[in-house]
């Protein structure tokens, strides 16, 4: 069995721009992604803390890494993967 | 995939007026919203934090802080985002 | 798309008459309310603190707040309004 | 709209005989009610503290506080009431 | 309306023997019980406390008290009633 | 009405031999069983301490008291019974 | 009745490489797994903690050990195993 990555979970460190909405449409916008969630943690002067849920199938990380990068983002750890045809929950 | 904006909750600080009700029927006027949820926070003499919860389809945040800026409330930040066509939670 | 106010949860403060029973019963003959529930929060020695949710369809608030007046009762503040064809919560 | 009394919950200080089976028993032979839970609170040397939910149409408040006394309960407080065609929540 | 006791649940005192699957086998075999849940709450040299809940319909209290009591078991107190054709709850 | 047992958990101190796996598969091999959970709760040098959760229709505890046996596995306590048609919980 | 393994859940110390993506990836290709969930718990320097939830028929723990050994990955201990047609919970 082989479904490619469905549900990951991120947490990021961004500038406070751009804001969430926009950050989510461009995530969103990104092939075999159904879904996206982006909750904020906390926030600072200059930038904020958020969590990135990302649903879909075969979703392609590195292009979420990009176009994170392309954002001044850093992505401080994947909080959480599902891969397959169940989605498995802890 | 492009759907757009599904759900905003935003942190607010408002004037005692306008009150809950109006503000919320306001807000639900605006196009492409479904409903909308004012819970109360905190209150102050003359202010009130609020969290407000938005749901529709390809929903124009623009529109949201234009109305709320009319009516003199501060969005303190956006606390979540959902775009796409699934529903995800963190 | 303009619903009306479906539901609206209040903070009341109210004399110990009419007792609880009493006042949902003339809460609900309000029109457009589909129901209602009275929780007590607190008992004092002349009155009592109540949430009071109401639920219906284009609700009319102002005549929930005449009533409320009419048995001496004080809406401390309204803790929840929800509006539109969607019943968002937070 | 006018459904009455849908549930009620009491807090009920009663003596430790009827034994708490009897008492839902009789509590729900009085007409409209189609259900009673009794859970005990706090047991002391007579005495017990318990909650009462009673569930129906049209519940008749009045026959119920007859029927405590009938057995010497003494009802503290009426902790909630749900009145409507509706079960509302809060 | 009178359906009878349709679930109890009793705070019991009873010694390490007979074991729990023994004990909820008997009170299975009592008529009119569907199921019957034992679970222990805390162990001592030579007792055992348990909560036992059973349901079914038109249970009859007697029947369970008097196989309590054969087996040496005390019921400390009746925790939960529930009589009615709906199962209601706190 | 006699079904027999249908669900029980068991708490118990196993060697770190056999893995869950493998005492799992073997308690799921006796007769009339649905399904086994093995939970661990706590690991030590030699032993780890787990919930057992067997569920199926007339549960013969005996075997499975004897599987333990021959495993050196002991049984510190049956924590929950469930007995008859109906699954009940507490 | 031998369904095999159905879920287990184990807790894994890992090299920060492969990052968790390529390791669930991996896992979800082993014969008979239907779904795989990583989820971090702590990081370090040049490691982290991870719950490893795994569900599929009749799983091939060893085929996972080996995996994991490959990866330099230890497992610490096996958390949780369901074994059988029906998917117990404690």
């Amino acid at each position: 069995m082989q479904h490619g990555v469905r549900r990951v979970v991120l947490d990021v460190l961004k500038l406070r721009d751009p804001p969430l909405p926009e950050l989510a449409m461009r995530l969103s916008s990104i092939p075999n992604i159904d879904g996206v969630n982006i909750s904020l943690v906390e926030i600072d002067q200059n930038t904020e803390s958020v969590k990135i849920a990302i649903e879909g199938s075969n979703i392609n990380i590195e292009k979420i890494q990009k176009l994170m990068k392309d954002y001044g983002a850093v992505i401080h750890s994947i909080d959480e993967v599902v891969v397959g045809k169940k989605m498995v929950t802890i």
